[in-house]
């Protein structure tokens, strides 16, 4: 499993709470009540399990696979990085297909899928739209879409941000949770996770002082906006046409 | 895994759908936004997994117990056979705790439990109480209880039947889940699975013809009940203190 | 997994041997030399694993699905019981997908399945023709079908009985694999596997002679067929018109 | 797992194929037909499994382990790298011995051994000569050698290169598979996996036109061997006396 | 795993205790300073594991065999009945060597091995004398012998009991394990592990009142020795020549 | 798992060593002889198994749960590192509870544990101090620790180093193991995995001379502290005021 987050290392914990709660909320959303096709994930003996298809093995995706596969689904992962897929199929021992992603591959994985997980996060960059309008009116009437990455824009033509108190909608009979904030749905866990990423450098800064701790961690000190009432973010400086001073000379000083 | 549902095998795979449910119904009830403590049922690495109470080993349960570990929960069983416990030990290769089940047990670990589920089903009788009103208010703030007995009285003194509409209350701070007809929510898993187990008989009938069928076979036989005018139920001839004619007898003829 | 072979147990051995061999076997005639569709089993990252389907889940079929899994195949396996699927269930920890065994469900399977293994060994009795020649023509070109059942007279309407030095023939573009005596292939092991379940049988004979021995053990008895110039073994006697005397009988004389 | 094969990442899907293939072409070649010992490589319960020696933990090694393992053999893996042996103790937890490789522990091995899966794959030099004819005396009659290092020479002194139509040859008793193109055995497998491992270079010829792609991946200009009349591989150049002009000057212009 | 002990449910927990615990007195044993061979079970990746050797796939021997595995040691189970040899492959998912007992596969497997445990427990009779002193005299330098028969006599020619507080002594350079009551070794978990199997009796006894209790309870009604000053076991009332009166008479009266 | 041991690979197999024998003598620790709670690693059905809690998550500690798991121990890491725990979550499927490490966690888990093992090892470094006296008072009478760091002082304020044959002391009722040199207790375990993280030196100083093999192996000449009468190595020049030479220096002349 990719430990890290791009260069979000802070975020990873969401991913990881986003990536195992798809899995929970999607099998939800199957249930004949929230509109779903009343498909059970893992079946029972005789009767077929949930055909699940993650779409991104990275962070949130393995985790998702993960749950899914516990709840005795059949689980296929698309990326685009055989090396992910390696890793993935080393991580499963042979449990999950992976499949190289192409459109072609999704176009055809998704029709026969009764979840479909976007798990697909470019960090810094809007999510490409992987599932369009007309795929979605390929998919079985009440299979369900959970589009993680909704907070980037979502990788589905038809995803738009929902709340918790109002999570799904339905386009073309196909059901959509697309809550912006999963972690969410279970504060207590994430809010765990969020301080474990987060203490050292808590500590850093109440043992240290700002401008010590600041001063010996560059990813601190990334951190630095608004310093002595100097802007020291450069983009903000640019787009607001203001003078930027960087943050290591009036560290320095 | 017990196989069949003490002397009721058509209804084992409802057993098997509820119990495979159960962690999903429960995990739903721990989010927030339902009422939960917040908690995710794996954690997430660095941030504790939660605590899953099985009480009851057969059918529900151990299918209950799959999908809990599936899930990434920390899950204990209990039971009142030795014999039972042995069984998921081996099947589970170590990984769920199997206690035997005594009061002392049930009050000790339900009050640690973010999420029990109750899976004690005596066939043909009532569930045991086994969780009273003074139990319940030991439980954390919360924490969820899947009663599975529920179509049997409920194995908990707060426990009352609700719909798939409106699946929970609470009371003392635990939100209660008693949905009375779990398999509902999955429907089409719940019907292929019923007409598994149904087929053969319905298989004979149509072969055979129903004089024939039930001629053959002491399962289809015991369920006639009235047969050319003639009561052939006994409990019922005897409840209304009206004639009975045993269905051998009137088969015979 | 069944431990025995209906009324046979020292023939348990062999479908053992047969079932671990099927998948050896089919993946081989799945190589493009040997006239297959040039598929993987476990297919690599990225690129599918076949598609394995095995009819029947008894000893020969449960031992099958453990080296087709172990392969990196995604297996289904089909049969008429729901107790043996809930065995195999558990037994592989839901990584087969268990079907109930309908002709619907065969005739939907086998069309997208890479190789088939008939394992439906009714004891005594021919085996049922599961596969007809239309269904075969649904079939894909250069897929495999293993007829463990071959001895019993196959469960496929085109099986007829081949030899290792010839293994296989094709049909509809099917490759078919009916070695009549498909332990030999193993001769090594097969010997010691069947020596092992008659050894004790062997042991009470050399220790106690053979009429203690026969008198001692009704299964030994049972396979006395000629004795002192008597047939003992009611069908060849009225088969040909001789009289029979009772093994019991002779014995105490 | 090692996700890439040295400097060679379009070459490890074909790694990757010959190792999965290995144990199946090897417990073909144990068959008695095939001039095998007649062992199946997972035995039965009560009679023993076979030996599989592996030498070398890289790609095929590692992926050649998975499935003899898979097929229920006892398998050993030779390494000279304690941190391969230590990702393979991991990987495979603790089910196959990793045994540091010496001359000493080589020789040892072989001579109780089954079957021997040559995976000592050294990129761009001759795979150097592990097991020599005096060692391949010691081995056991009708045990099987597979030498998926035979494209670079073999791995045994004994190895030659034969072809899917006639894979083995016997010496010494034992029997040599030694097919210099084992992936093409699984044609269709190894075309998807081949094709997904090219495609971005593919893509990228498409969408920018050759010259750009060349310009903008190093990797794809290092496969640039003729441009413009003139050669821009300079291994060839000095070879052939013929003047030499790098791709970049030629891309540039 | 057979969960019940012969004719003796309430000593199944002491079985398994003492299969559990038998590897890991074992592997204390194998320690230098014990006077072993300086082995560790699970060696290191690059270093070999050590060779366990099991006698006996009953209860002890089955626990044994999973914690043996789970310290990383190869294991091999010798049992006389391949339905436990096939019901131990089922359950360590092939992980196990299963080899049919016969003298001679003893004789050949104690030489290589590292650690033997006896588990060979036949109930109500002395254990057979399964290792002779000639075959001791084949075995390693430091190896162990640890003998869970030893309450009924041990399987081992050269066992005599001993204590918690001097447990081994050396024969032939075989360090020997035979303390007569391992479970004391873990009495906590003993203790709990025998309430559990006991505390249904002593409710009936506490709830119906001893008289009622043993009328109802076969079980409990054998455990009678005297009631109303007469003997109601008949082997002692035959041994001292007194007279017998039958349990149910007295309890009828 | 982390392959390399900080700065000291040819250490990490004994880090391994230990790391596999802690749970084996904190085992035998347990038992009531060697003055522990008599609790069973893994308990058996029924009664619960033993608390095992793994202070750091590098080779030692990994190892160390590897067995604990193995022995069928409820095992909780701690380690300051997600990526660590987010490592052996993968590795071990969610079977160990990963918890990020504070004095707050430390304290909480302690307090309930059978067994901890002391598995935090900074690299010439003094083992930090993680149980204080105060903590170690709250722990239960007869529990256990096992102090791998023992050689860096260990991480126990009460934690002194003993021997293989007084291997324990007790404090406030919990038994200490703090041998200082573990890996000695299977000195043949240890002897063949030293051998093989040294064997590739001992062959480049054979085959090379000493000269050529330090002049090319910056690690082989980083260990020359004294040559040609000169001193090599700079701390102990410095430490003794003498003069120092560069080995580069020395090995160029």
């Amino acid at each position: 499993m990719t430990s890290s987050n791009g260069g979000l290392p802070l975020l990873t914990p969401m991913s990881e709470v986003a990536g195992r709660l798809a899995p929970q909320v999607g099998a939800h959303a199957l249930e004949k009540a929230a509109g779903g096709r009343g498909v059970l994930l893992g079946g029972v003996p005789g009767a077929p399990a949930a055909d699940v298809v993650i779409i991104g093995g990275g962070v949130s995706g393995a985790n998702a696979a993960t749950v899914a596969l516990g709840m005795g689904a059949q689980v296929t992962i698309l990326d685009r990085s055989l090396d992910v897929l390696r890793r993935l199929d080393v991580q499963f021992e042979g449990r999950v297909r992976t499949i190289f992603s192409t459109r072609a591959a999704i176009t055809d994985l998704i029709r026969k899928a009764d979840l479909v997980i976007g798990a697909v996060l470019v960090p810094g960059a809007a999510a490409p739209k992987l599932i369009t309008r007309d795929m979605l009116r390929t998919m079985k009437q009440g299979s369900v879409i959970v589009d993680i990455a909704i907070d980037q824009g979502g990788c589905t033509e038809t995803s738009k941000p929902t709340t918790h108190s109002h999570p799904t909608y339905v386009v073309d009979g196909v059901v959509h949770y697309c809550v912006a904030n999963m972690p969410g749905a279970v504060a207590r866990t994430s809010t765990f996770a969020l301080n474990n990423a987060t203490l050292p450098f808590t500590l850093a800064l109440a043992n240290k002082g700002w401008r010590k701790a600041l001063s010996e961690d560059v990813h601190l000190r990334a951190g630095l906006n608004v310093c002595e009432g100097k802007l020291t973010c450069e983009p903000v400086a640019i787009a607001h046409g203001l003078p930027f001073v960087p943050a290591e000379k009036l560290l320095a000083s």
